[in-house]
C-alpha cells in the first residue's frame, strides 16, 4: 500500500465528463489499495474567465480580492470531483487551501507556501477517505486566501506529497510524460523513463512546459518523487523525474533537445570598452521589467565590445525603443535586433563527463550550413541561438547526431 | 452617523454594470458618513448554474460538497463589489461567511446561523473600511462550509445588522417596497410606507416574496430594524418594517391583499366522523412530504364529515394518487380535487380591533357573484380559497372596498 499524490490540471477537469473520468482513474488506485490524495485546478478556462470579469471592474484588480476571486475555480473543482467519487461508492472530502490549511506569506497572487497542516488529511486517508485538495490556493497567517500563482497547483501537489510523505506525486498532463523532444518535429522522439531532476529543471525553463519550474525545485529540495504521466491515456508509467544521478553505464550522454522561438536578440555595436558596461546597457532594461535570458559580450575593434542579449518577443519592441533611446548616452555604434530567431539546445547529465558534445553538435549544425548566432553553455546543457528558420532541421539533425530514437 | 447594512440579491449584482452600480450607492452612503457593511448574493444564475453541474455529477449531490460549490458564487461577488469599491478610492474589504466567522450548525444546504464574531468587522468598519461579506454562507465549528439555504442572503444581512447593532438592515431588490397588493393587477396599488412584522410575515407567506420568511422573524427576534428598497431606482423610502404597533389613529384597518394560484384542493366527502379522522388522512399526506397549507372540516350528513385541505398545485397529482389509494381504508365515500382555485387574503393588524372586516369582505365578493370555497382566519388575516378565474376581479373589488388606494 503506498500513499500517492495525484495532481490534474485544468484540462483534466474541463468538463463534467472528463471530471467522472478522473474519479474513475482515482478509484483504480483506491481499489489496489493505496491511499489517495487529489489536488486539483480550476475548470479549464474559468481561471481567465474571473480575471476578465475582474479587469472589467478594475484595470489593476486589487491583488488580496483578486485571490478571493479566482481562489473560486479550484473550489468548484474540488467539490464536482468529490461528488463524482462519491458517486462510485468512494469515501471521499475535499478540502480548500484554507481547510488544509496551507499556510502561505501574504503575497498575494504569488504566494509561497511556508507550512502545511497535514494532520486532519492524514485522519482522514487513515479513515478510508480519498482527500480532494484545491491546489493553487492557500491561507496566510491572519486568514486571507491566497494563490500560489500561475501553475501553483503543482506545487501545491509537491508541497502536499512533501508534507505527507507520500511514495510518490503524480502530475498528470495532457502529454504521457517527458520527450526527447518535440514529437510532432521529430516523430521518432521517444518518451524518457526517468530524467533527472537537473535535466528536468533545464528542459522546463528551456520551454518543455511539462511541469512548472518551482514545484520541480521544491520537489528537488523535499526529495518528493515526481511523476509526469497523460490523464489521457489509460496505461503508460510517464516520465519519473529521479533526484540521484544513477551510476548507469548505459544511460544516455544527452536525454533530450529543447527549444522555443519565444525570444527576439537585440546587439549593441561599438560601445567603449570600460567597465560598467553591461550594468549601464542592463540595468535600464531591467528596471522596466524587461527579463531577459541569454547574454553575450564579444571584444570588437578598437577598444569597443558588442554586447548582445535575448528578451522575450512580446518585449522585443519596448525592448528596442529603449534602447535606441539609450544609444547616445551608451556611446553605442549600433544597434541591431531580430526576432526571427530560436533557441535550441541540448540537454544531459551525461555531458558532464563526456568532452566532445559541444563539438559533435557544432558540426552536426554546420553540415546543414545552419549558421550559430549565439552560444550559451551550463554544466548540463549547450544552448545556441539560430535563424529561426532553420529550427526544425535543427531538432531533427540533433535528435539523430545524439542517437536519441534509439536510447533508453 | 449610522451603521447601515445593505443587502443586495442577486439581480441586483447580476452584471459587472450593476456591481458598479451598487458601489456607487454604497459610496453615496458612505459620503453621508455612515458606517457600510453590504452583504450579497451570487450574481443571477450562478447558484443554478453550479447546481446544474452538480447534477450531471451525482443525481443527488453530497449536500457537504454542495456547499463546498455553490458558495463560490458569493465568493466571487464580494471580490467584484470590493474591486468596484476600492476603484471608486474608497477602503473596503472582502469577508466570506468563514472569514467573518458566521457560525453555524452543521445541516448542509439549510444551516442555522448559531452566531456571529463581529470583532473583525467593527475593527475594519473603525479603520474607514467598506465591508463587503458574502451573504448565504457560514462554516460549522469544525471548519465545513455550510450555506442557509435559499433566500439566507437576507438572513445574513439581518443576523449581521443584529450582532453589529446596526441602526437599519437595508433590503435592496427589484421592488421599491411593499405594496398593498400586485400593481400588475391592481394599478393604483400603493407602496406603504411602513408594515408590522406580523403583517409582513402574513404577506410574505402569502406570496408576496419580497422578503425571505426565516429572515423576517430573525428581524422580530432580535428588534433589527428592517427596510426593503429598490436596487433599480434612486430615490425612494422603500418600506419600513416594524416592530411595534404604533397607536395610531389613522392607521388602516387593512394593509393589504395577498394572494396565490399556486395551490390545489382536495376534498375527501362523507368520512365516518370519529376521533383521528384528520389524523388518519393527514397522516400519509405528511409522510410522504407533501406540504398542506389549509385545512377544514365540517360535518356533513349521517354522522358523516368532510373534509378538505389545500397542497401545493406541483403536488396535487402525487396527492389525489395518494388519497385515491386509501379511499377504501379511510371509508370515504368520495375523493374530489381541484387544481383550478385561488386564495386571496386581506392582511391587517387593524383588524383586530375592528369588527366587520370579515363581513365586507364577503358581502363584497357576493356582490360580484364570487363564490366562496374555503375560509381561513388568523388574527390578522382573513383568506378565501375562489374559483381561480376571479382572482384579479376580487383582488381589484378588495382593494377599493377597504379603500387601499387613497390610504397611508
Amino acid at each position: 500500500m503506498a500513499l500517492i499524490v495525484q495532481k490534474y490540471g485544468g484540462t483534466s477537469v474541463g468538463s463534467v465528463e472528463r471530471i467522472k473520468h478522473v474519479a474513475e482513474r482515482v478509484a483504480k488506485f483506491k481499489m489496489l489499495g493505496h491511499q489517495v490524495v487529489v489536488v486539483v485546478s480550476a475548470m479549464s478556462g474559468e481561471t481567465n474567465r474571473l480575471i476578465d470579469l475582474a479587469k472589467k471592474i478594475q484595470k489593476d484588480p486589487d491583488p488580496r480580492e483578486m485571490d478571493v476571486l479566482i481562489s473560486t475555480g479550484e473550489q468548484v473543482t474540488i467539490a464536482l470531483l468529490t461528488m463524482a467519487l462519491k458517486d462510485l461508492g468512494l469515501k471521499a472530502r475535499s478540502y480548500t487551501g484554507g481547510q488544509v490549511r496551507i499556510l502561505t506569506d501574504s503575497a498575494h497572487t504569488k504566494a509561497r507556501i511556508l507550512g502545511i497542516d497535514e494532520d486532519n488529511i492524514r485522519a482522514d486517508l487513515n479513515a478510508g477517505k480519498v482527500i480532494v485538495v484545491a491546489g493553487f490556493q492557500g491561507v496566510d497567517e491572519a486568514g486571507n486566501i491566497t494563490t500560489l500563482g500561475r501553475g501553483g497547483s503543482d506545487t501545491t501537489g509537491v508541497a502536499l506529497a512533501a508534507a505527507l510523505k507520500a511514495d510518490e506525486c503524480q502530475i498528470y498532463t495532457d502529454v504521457d510524460g517527458v520527450y526527447t523532444t518535440d514529437p510532432r518535429i521529430v516523430p521518432e522522439a521517444r518518451r524518457l523513463k526517468t530524467i533527472t531532476f537537473e535535466e528536468m529543471l533545464e528542459m522546463a525553463s528551456l520551454g518543455s512546459k511539462v511541469l512548472q519550474i518551482r514545484s520541480v525545485e521544491f520537489a528537488g529540495k523535499y526529495k518528493v518523487k515526481l511523476r509526469v504521466l497523460s490523464s489521457f491515456q489509460e496505461e503508460g508509467e510517464g516520465t519519473l523525474i529521479t533526484f540521484e544521478e544513477e551510476n548507469n553505464m548505459e544511460q544516455a550522454i544527452i536525454s533530450g533537445i529543447a527549444f522555443n522561438r519565444d525570444e527576439a536578440k537585440i546587439t549593441v555595436l561599438g560601445v567603449p570598452d570600460t567597465p560598467g558596461v553591461a550594468y549601464q546597457i542592463l540595468g535600464p532594461v531591467a528596471d522596466t521589467n524587461i527579463d531577459v535570458d541569454m547574454i553575450i559580450q564579444n571584444t570588437g575593434a578598437n577598444n569597443t565590445t558588442d554586447f548582445t542579449f535575448t528578451v522575450h518577443r512580446n518585449e522585443y519592441a519596448r525592448a528596442m525603443q529603449l534602447l535606441n533611446g539609450m544609444q547616445p548616452q551608451i556611446k553605442a555604434r549600433e544597434i541591431k535586433g531580430d526576432d526571427k530567431i530560436a533557441k535550441v539546445s541540448i540537454v544531459g547529465v551525461g555531458m558532464r563527463s563526456h568532452v566532445g558534445i559541444a563539438s559533435t553538435m557544432f558540426k552536426t549544425l554546420a553540415e546543414e550550413g545552419i549558421n550559430i548566432q549565439m552560444i550559451s553553455t551550463s554544466e548540463i546543457k549547450i544552448s545556441v541561438v539560430i535563424d529561426e528558420k532553420y529550427l526544425e532541421l535543427a531538432v531533427r539533425v540533433l535528435h539523430k547526431a545524439f542517437n536519441l530514437e534509439n536510447a533508453g
